[in-house]
């Protein structure tokens, strides 16, 4: 049977400093180790055995990758990178301080940009240093999908088609899949998985560091509903995510 | 013009104790974590973009790499992994102490084992603790192929197809190739690539964690020798792995 465990990459450097990150590579904090470290431990301690790993292009979620794969003794499984599995663009929010950007803006303009399903932030300039315009990273794609903004429902137009292709042919062989990546990546995925509908969606909010574990059928479709290996924490880390967007 | 990079791990738990490792998956050791992080500032600061990374599956090998591309700010590119680049299986000596299997078996049949080009030493049984046998990361390719004992004539065999198939196709496309691997997996490559003789070889040693680099032309011929990142500290490195038969 098919397993997919996601894993929403821990805190950052700039989650830290409570700026919008996006495509900006930022690392992880050493709080964000830390998460990683013992999301491989959770791995190791339900006795899975992931086939193969799918990391987003940014160097946080693959950070998160290499440690929880270290600490659940799982290096040596294949790797396929994606920039389908990038976190959202935050388009010309990246760079700026989130309550500085609630104050400007009002919390109802802040929340929209934030949660709204299908209204993208203002796009980033080309010019503009939190821009990837130009990022070698990127040299092996069409330069014209590299996003300048993106909502969530962008997100997913550009996620579902690496999920229906290269993601469900490993799943399909049965195998059990591994996937680090960032907050609204994942909502994408779980949001098509658990068909989630455009409203609903912007309540969902998920915990960084905990493995998220889906069963599925010969269909992709989950069997049951898919399990955090730590709920407890995993209850805790999605109020806190919650209510990040308040944080001064 | 097709470059290659490659970088042999650094001291491992194992090498810290004076153990023959072979296929035993220890990981790196302190030091060997600092060699590695040294090798990706030497990639950094000599400003080699790797568009593709090479490792065995082995942990320390992949350990290596992802210090040294998080240290060169590279962890992005994409990665394959492949048995055949793994370190020569060392047989029924894993997990021996060296220097009491130099005084166990004397002088020349320590060396024998340890640098001639086609004498593998006795094979290792199924039922040993440091065999191979079973071990799930090797569960997608043919069992039959995964050695009890290699030579390196026999390293050699199994490593030049995936050179010529996926490391080749790679470089032939242009494109900067990185290699993590062990000291008998390059010693094979280094030999192929510098057409060294089979007596010859014996005295070639690769010092860990200094990234060696090739120029190749369009026939993956070296266009000029290839030359160490850190040549001072190369030529430390290989008088000391030099020396590490004789250590007590």
């Amino acid at each position: 049977m098919p397993k997919l465990v996601l894993v929403r990459h821990g805190q950052s450097e700039w989650n830290e400093k409570n700026l919008f990150t996006g495509w900006v590579d930022v690392r992880l904090s050493a709080v964000g180790e830390k998460e990683a470290h013992r999301a491989g431990e959770l791995i190791k301690e339900a006795g899975i055995q992931a086939d193969i790993l799918y990391t987003s292009k940014l160097s946080r979620a693959i950070q998160t990758a290499n440690i929880a794969l270290s600490s659940a003794d799982q290096l040596y499984i294949p790797v396929k990178r994606s920039w389908r599995l990038n976190e959202r663009h935050y388009g010309a929010l990246q760079g700026k301080d989130k309550a500085q950007t609630l104050e400007t803006y009002g919390k109802e303009q802040f929340q929209v940009w934030r949660r709204s399903f299908d209204v993208p932030p203002p796009v980033i300039e080309d010019s503009s240093e939190f821009s990837q315009a130009g990022d070698v990273r990127y040299n092996d794609i069409d330069p014209a999908v590299i996003p300048k903004t993106e909502s969530l429902a962008l997100v997913i137009d550009r996620l579902l088609p690496y999920w229906q292709d290269e993601i469900a042919a490993d799943l399909l062989a049965g195998k059990t899949v591994l996937i680090a990546a960032h907050g609204n990546s994942l909502r994408a995925l779980v949001k098509h998985l658990d068909k989630i509908s455009d409203d609903d969606i912007a309540g969902l909010n998920i915990p960084t560091g905990i493995p998220l574990v889906y069963e599925l059928d010969e269909k992709l479709q989950p069997t049951k509903p898919a399990y955090y290996l730590d709920p407890e924490a995993a209850a805790a880390g999605a109020a806190a995510v919650a209510a990040q967007g308040s944080k001064k």
